[in-house]
């Protein structure tokens, strides 16, 4: 296991060496593409999700140049297209490689049928947190984040304080260059807050410590102001720990995301407002709690 | 004049000759840039639109072989993200070149700048309010619609009910033939309620009416059920007569918008809660709103 997870890790030159096996999902709007396969002498899976990346503007003259090849598809009057070929080196794709993949991985990456979910409180009690108990989803790796273990040279800012405290760190989706794509988490140090429905009136301060100070630091570190900032929270969140998403307003939120600002108005307002809320998602077919739901006869 | 529009439908080999003036606009979500420059000697404005492509699932193969170099950005664990330079034939961008380029075509691919305004209800008085009262925004074609004087033959379904019933029809965007892209408003009979923030205790028949009775139709009608959709109110709304939004979750909804579920269950816990709360939203640099909003000092 050890040896398997060390070459894992070594960095890839290139894909020698993958065999493709599928596509898993295909998504013409966000420009990606997720591929499940294998690495040759090893029968562990893996997947590799492919992106296109946003252009940036700083860079446009190079986008624009004499090495730039075009090969004309259509023309009408004043209008012409054509397929561009830009340097290489200006049109990185973004590669994430999850290896070795296990079947959680590919079901999370496959496309698959979607459906709202309206959990009330008593289904949240009834199915959906028994659900998160019984499967003790493991958040070693935020654990990691928070001990410094991993990506400490990554961290934004951090406010160390064991209640209300929080690390400021790059999502992995924003590639750290593009401000307009600008996407950070914040990942409370207190352990134990498995997402917004565990929210209430003891939380209040924390809450207002992050939507504060996590956007004076992007205010300083990268010159974007609140006012162009999206803070929200997921519901279903990707991971049972804490974090909050700051988010440049060019990009889009998904639905269900739940304001910072929001969050704490209800909870000044009624102090277990998230233990009473019922709360709406979209859960997709191949997810666990979407067959818990199922056979319950709430879908 | 003939001779440069002549040169102007030759097709290009490449951006050789052309001088980068300026970036129009730039989308992180769409992967898009619009440039604006010259060409050498002319006079006239060339606008060049830049969109990565999506990818190809029959062209997986071409994505992660041999050939596609990989350069580390980060690894964490199972996890590894890469630049990955892919075959350049296999990564073209569509250009779109508009020359000559009119004022209207550079102000139509011009960005307007974005700004969160967190609305609380003391702004609304002050700022929102007087604003609409001003305007006094015409809402007859909407009167139109729910007099059958316009657009009776598009009716999906009718509550003629004037306190708590609407007429159901097909939002213009949709094509009325995809089932994924459905996408219907529900129009309340009741005038003179202008958006969320009006409503309140009273609205709650209202309210509920429309989330039954029109999901009921959409069943009945489309055979998509409840599960495949998402019910919402925009705020701000484009137009100050109260509607709601059904669309299936295969589009994307807007940020911004506030499920009817949660919505009767907020003013259900707190009658005035719209009256109460503070609301976010996104409004652009040439709004009058916006203007009205930073006079005040408030962005």
């Amino acid at each position: 296991e050890g040896d398997k997870i060390d070459s894992a890790l070594s960095p890839l030159k290139s894909f020698k060496g993958f065999s493709f096996e599928k596509v898993l999902c295909e998504n013409a709007k966000s420009k990606s593409l997720f591929i499940m396969g294998q690495f040759e002498g090893s029968d562990d899976k893996a997947v590799v999700l492919l992106e296109k990346m946003p252009f940036s503007s700083e860079r446009a003259t190079n986008y624009v140049c004499q090495d730039t090849n075009l090969k004309e598809t259509l023309k009408n009057d004043i209008y012409g297209t054509y397929d561009a070929y830009i340097p290489v080196q200006e049109n990185a794709v973004k590669a994430t490689v999850i290896y070795p993949a296990t079947e959680k991985h590919i079901t999370k990456y496959t496309d698959q049928e979607r459906f709202v979910v309206t959990e009330t409180a008593d289904l949240y009690k009834s199915i959906t947190l028994p659900y998160l108990e019984e499967k003790e989803f493991s958040v070693q790796w935020v654990y990691n984040i928070l001990d410094k273990k991993q990506e400490s040279e990554r961290i934004v800012f951090e406010d160390p304080d064991p209640e209300t405290g929080f690390i400021l760190l790059p999502d992995m989706k924003w590639d750290r260059k593009n401000i307009n794509t600008l996407y950070l988490q914040a990942i409370v140090h207190k352990h134990g807050i498995k997402s917004l429905r565990d929210l209430n009136g003891t939380h209040l301060p924390l809450l207002r410590n992050i939507l504060k100070n996590g956007s004076v630091a992007i205010k300083e570190k990268f010159d974007v102001p609140r006012s162009k900032l999206n803070i929200f929270i997921h519901y279903q969140p990707s991971y049972n720990h804490l974090h909050v998403h700051f988010m440049h307003i060019k990009n889009e939120t998904y639905g269900f995301a739940h304001l910072l600002s929001d969050v704490i108005e209800n909870i000044e307002l009624k102090e277990d407002y998230y233990q009473w809320k019922t709360l709406t998602y979209v859960i997709r077919e191949m997810d666990e709690l979407y067959k818990r739901f199922k056979d319950a006869g709430h879908l």
